[in-house]
C-alpha cells in the first residue's frame, strides 16, 4: 500500500491511498500530478535524524572514514518541503548539493528498541532529498546552515508500506533527466534495524519521525533552476526543483 | 507579565497568568508547588536552537576557541522536560554537565528578520538548562547523543515578557543547593538581536520556538538524586531532579 497527504480543492488536508497515479479520499480521487491538488509530504515528522556516510563509495569520495557507529545529524521541521515544490536554497553559497536517500517512516512512540524488534515501529519508507549546503557544512560542528535550512529536506512523494520496498531497493538521483546517483539499499554500512537501535538508546521516536538513512556517491551540485528526481525503488520519484535567489 | 503552562486536575492543558507563585485560569488559582497541577514546559517549540561557547570565560573552561560566527546546534522537541521533572539521564556515561542558559522564546513566524528588529519577534524569556552529555558531545561530528538525547532541555517554570528581565539579568546553577554558574545576560558575546538575524538566514522559526543562548562558566557534572536549579533574573528558578539509571 502507498499513501499521499495532500491539500484538496476545498482546502482540506487528507491522507488517501495512492495507486496507478492517483490518490483516493472517500469518494474523491486526484491525479497525484494534478493543479486540483497539492501535495505535501507524506509524514509530519517532530524530527529527521539524519544519517551521515553510511555508504563506503560515499565516505571515499568525500574523502571520509567510514564512522564506527552512525554518525547523526537532525533536520527540523522547517526543512520540510513537498513533492512538486519549488525549494529557494540559502543565497550566496558556492555548492549546495543534492543528496538520494531511503527515508524510513516511523510508526509508533518508542525507546530502546531492540534491534529484533525495529522492523515492527516502521511504517513505511519514503524519498528523501537531504540538501546540502557544502559552504557552511565545512565550517560547522554541527551541521545547521548546512544541513538544516528551509527546504533542505523534500520527501514524498508518498509513504510506501515495508512489503512494497525490495531490501536491495535502489536509491537514485536525476538533475534535469540525467542519472547522478545509483545506490542500493544493501549498500548501507548500518541498517535500519541497527540505525533504529543506536537512535532509540537516546531520544525517543515519535510516529511521523523520518530517519534518512544516507546518501550513496554521485553528489553533485545543484544550479537554479534544475529539477531534481529522487527515485526509491517501490516507493516513487519525488520531484521538486530548485532556485537560486 | 508572566505565564506558565500546566496540566489542570481534570486533565486539561492550561497557559495561565502567574504571580507571586501562583498560576491563575479563569476563576481557578493553583499553587505552582502544588501536587494539583502538573507544570509543562511554557512553551511548546517545533525546536530549541541553541548556542555554542556564547560566553568567553566558558569557552575558556572548555579549552575551546571563542567562534567567529555563532556556533549553532539543535534540541528536538524529545528533549523537552519541565519543572519539577525528575530527568532520567543516559546511562553509563562519565560526565552529564548542567548548562545554565537564558532562553528566549519566539512569538511569531519569521525568517530574514535584521538585527534592528529582532526583538519585535520575542515573545519573552525562560530558563533552559542545556544538558550536556560530555562523553559522547566529544566523539561527535554533530551533538546528538550529547545533547538531544529524552529530558536534555528543562525549561521552565514560567514564559516571562521582555519587560521582567534586565539587560544584565543574571544566569545561575546551583546544584544541591550551592551555586557552580554565575554570569549575566551582558556578557554574551553574540547578543540576542544578532542571534535572531542569523538563524533567519537559513531557518524559519515558529511561535514558541526557543533559542538558548550559551552558558557561563562553571559548568559541571551531575549525580544520581542531584537536584538543579537555573535561576534566571526576572524569570525565576527552573528546578528539576536528575537519576542516572
Amino acid at each position: 500500500m502507498k499513501y499521499a497527504r495532500f491539500r484538496d480543492p476545498a482546502g482540506a488536508v487528507r491522507r488517501g491511498e495512492y495507486e496507478n497515479g492517483a490518490v483516493h479520499f472517500g469518494t474523491e480521487s486526484y491525479d497525484l500530478e494534478s493543479d486540483e491538488i497539492d501535495v505535501l509530504p507524506p509524514t509530519e515528522p517532530s524530527k529527521i535524524v539524519c544519517i551521515g556516510r553510511n555508504y563506503a563509495d560515499h565516505a571515499a569520495e568525500l574523502d571520509s572514514e567510514v564512522p564506527d557507529r552512525p554518525l547523526l545529524f537532525l533536520k527540523p521541521p522547517n526543512a520540510l518541503a513537498a513533492h512538486g515544490d519549488t525549494v529557494t536554497l540559502p543565497a550566496g553559497k558556492e555548492r549546495i548539493d543534492h543528496e538520494a536517500e531511503l527515508g524510513v517512516v516511523i510508526g509508533e512512540q518508542c525507546r530502546h528498541v531492540a534491534e529484533a524488534d525495529a522492523m515492527d515501529v516502521v511504517e513505511g519508507f519514503t524519498c528523501v532529498n537531504d540538501l546540502s549546503n557544502r559552504d557552511d557544512q565545512r565550517q560547522e560542528q554541527n551541521w545547521v546552515r548546512g544541513k538544516a535550512f528551509d527546504g533542505a529536506a523534500p520527501i514524498g512523494p508518498v509513504l510506501a508500506t515495508p512489503d512494497e520496498v525490495p531490501a536491495d531497493a535502489s536509491v537514485q538521483t536525476r538533475v534535469n533527466g540525467e542519472l547522478k546517483q545509483d545506490g542500493s539499499r544493501e549498500q548501507l554500512i548500518f541498517p535500519i534495524p541497527e540505525l533504529i537501535a543506536e537512535i532509540t538508546t537516546y531520544l525517543t521516536l515519535e510516529p511521523g519521525d523520518v530517519i534518512a538513512t544516507g546518501t550513496p556517491e554521485g553528489v553533485g551540485p545543484l544550479s537554479d533552476g534544475d529539477t531534481v528526481e529522487i527515485e526509491v525503488e517501490g516507493v516513487g520519484t519525488l520531484e521538486h526543483s530548485v532556485r537560486i535567489p
